[in-house]
């Protein structure tokens, strides 16, 4: 599909326009970027797949999960490349050409709500935490990502009231990932604390970067739509197919059984 | 409530009329079929409920995912019987009425969103297969259900990267029910295996067939509104309360601890 | 964010404005009552987060579900004092200012899809009933809450169509609240049962008032959004930091082990 489009050039901002009012948009480089960022989840998802069929199908379930998030990110990448799923919010700051319309990609905080999720499955999983705490974390982190969605669609200065909820959310993430999964990684033995350490150290500085890049595009219309897909877009392929693959190849070393699954 | 509007004649088109530049839409004949569809799936939910009563409770999980499959049927047929959860999409193509905005029910992929889960979660774990595999085949079967409602949102041919991305799930899910689902069974004994390839032979027929409806009418715009309802109507309702209740009358003899409940 | 905005007035309304079209609405009075409440709900998940710093790890499920809770109640109720997360709908009956466009807060919904199965998870795992009872009893309250938001969204009758099927999955509830899992509560011992006893009849008759208000507000346009705002937030501010504290408080008598966790 996308091949045949992108051999006579990418039409996409052509063929699915924004309503005419949005000013602030993307344009063919922006969705060219984001066109290569989906080949690059759509060969990840593939790889994980062709690594699956080489683990026992018990030993799986890093595997499934790691599959599905790119998959997903896959399908969020497809969208944003073809200048759907965004709609026109009023910039609450006049920063990057004068403020007006800003074209706003909700696509990309749905991709999140399925994607980030799963990868914070993988890594609690992996530590061996009980699984209220799971559920807690991935509650606090599916609140964290509303929150700022919704803060990213609100026109008013009511959007950081959003942003700060979505803050405190991430705030407990973190605690949880620092203080209680590292602590409880230290007991699986020193090679699962070490592989644990890598990812802690990859997510929590990546993921510290997304809340920036929000204040930048979608919160303070800093800088314009495709800076921010290129901002969002390097934040996602870190996380994924590198800190994720780095995963995957850990714990394919490592027996769930020792990780009580 | 519907009897009473059934009585003075089903005016459900004209009390809830979709907008007006919507050229492509529901008539009366479509509604009153959805009525019909919307009856089924009520009766169904309460011969579920019946049947529930007279099996232990520590066996009715199986009725329970049924029930609540049932359940929102009806109330998906509920609301396209009342002419509501749709809104109006430009078609890509001019077979049917030479194109123009034809009516799109996402109100029936909300319904397989909650629906065809349940039914997956049933068939699996009468399988006996892991909870991960269970998982992971529902996400990719809510992939694919997402996937075909964006594209039938879609009104440019980006519409068919989507599909493209539904089918391929769909192949995931395909590969788990007949690959490993079926092994799983097998080692359950004979009577668990026959039930299951009754099951899985209907499931993979029926179900192959719901790609082939979406491209002749959210997709490629060939038959009407009408026979759209008619076509997934009947896809339903094999699935639901038929599929779906030999699959209650098969678990009822089978001990819930057998399957590792 | 909040504090800076009051110490100027309350101007949420005048911030962010519905559509001018919309004449039923919610004015200062409400807007400001819906701020009471967030700081309520705010306290509250404060006071979860402290009580649960002494209670051991592996005691702390009940605390998990009841920060999440409160924390989303307290995101729902910033909101709708926000003014925002509403739509307005054309009313059926002129009982209230003679009818027209009134504001329908789906956010509420929202937020009661996201809390109502938090607290009920809550006092289900406490009753010590099985986990498809469970899973049962979750997915017939979302589909309560989801046919009373498609009630308040559809302008003609037949949103009386989706209060009954509200009304119906809330009797299912209901049913597994008073039979199924009270006999379980009885089993646990008579300090589970007593506690249970206390919570089923709060919870019983606080829910019960709920379809009474959604048939005031959004579906007979009797009272103002202003008094829909009281009565709701009344009845949320009881069912959560009183009836759901009360629960905390009595969770931390009773050991996890003893419930089967």
């Amino acid at each position: 599909m996308s091949s045949t489009l992108l051999s006579r050039g990418n039409e996409a901002v052509t063929i699915n326009p924004v309503a005419s009012g949005v000013t602030i948009r993307l344009t063919d480089h922006g969705s060219n970027w984001y066109w290569t960022a989906f080949c690059i989840f759509s060969v990840t998802a593939l790889a994980y797949v062709v690594s699956a069929a080489f683990v026992p199908r018990k030993e799986r379930i890093f595997h499934y999960f790691s599959i599905g998030a790119a998959f997903f990110a896959a399908l969020t990448y497809f969208t944003m490349a073809s200048n759907l799923g965004s709609t026109g919010i009023q910039t609450e700051f006049s920063h990057y050409m004068g403020g007006g319309v800003r074209q706003i990609f909700y696509a990309r905080y749905v991709g999140w709500f399925l994607v980030s999720p799963l990868i914070l499955t993988n890594v609690l999983l992996f530590s061996g935490v009980a699984w209220p705490t799971i559920l807690f974390t991935l509650g606090a982190q599916e609140i964290y990502v509303v929150s700022v969605l919704i803060g990213a669609l609100v026109p008013s200065t009511y959007k950081w009231g959003y942003f700060t909820f979505g803050v405190v959310a991430w705030f407990l993430v973190m605690y949880h990932l620092v203080f209680v999964a590292r602590t409880a990684a230290k007991e699986l033995g020193s090679d699962v604390h070490k592989h644990f350490l890598v990812m802690l150290c990859g997510i929590s500085f990546i993921w510290t970067l997304y809340p920036i890049s929000w204040g930048l595009s979608e919160g303070g219309n800093v800088i314009a739509p495709d800076s921010e897909a290129a901002f969002y877009g390097v934040l996602d392929v870190i996380t994924l197919p590198i800190l994720c693959s780095y995963f995957v190849y850990a714990s394919r070393k490592i027996s769930v059984e020792r990780l009580g699954l």
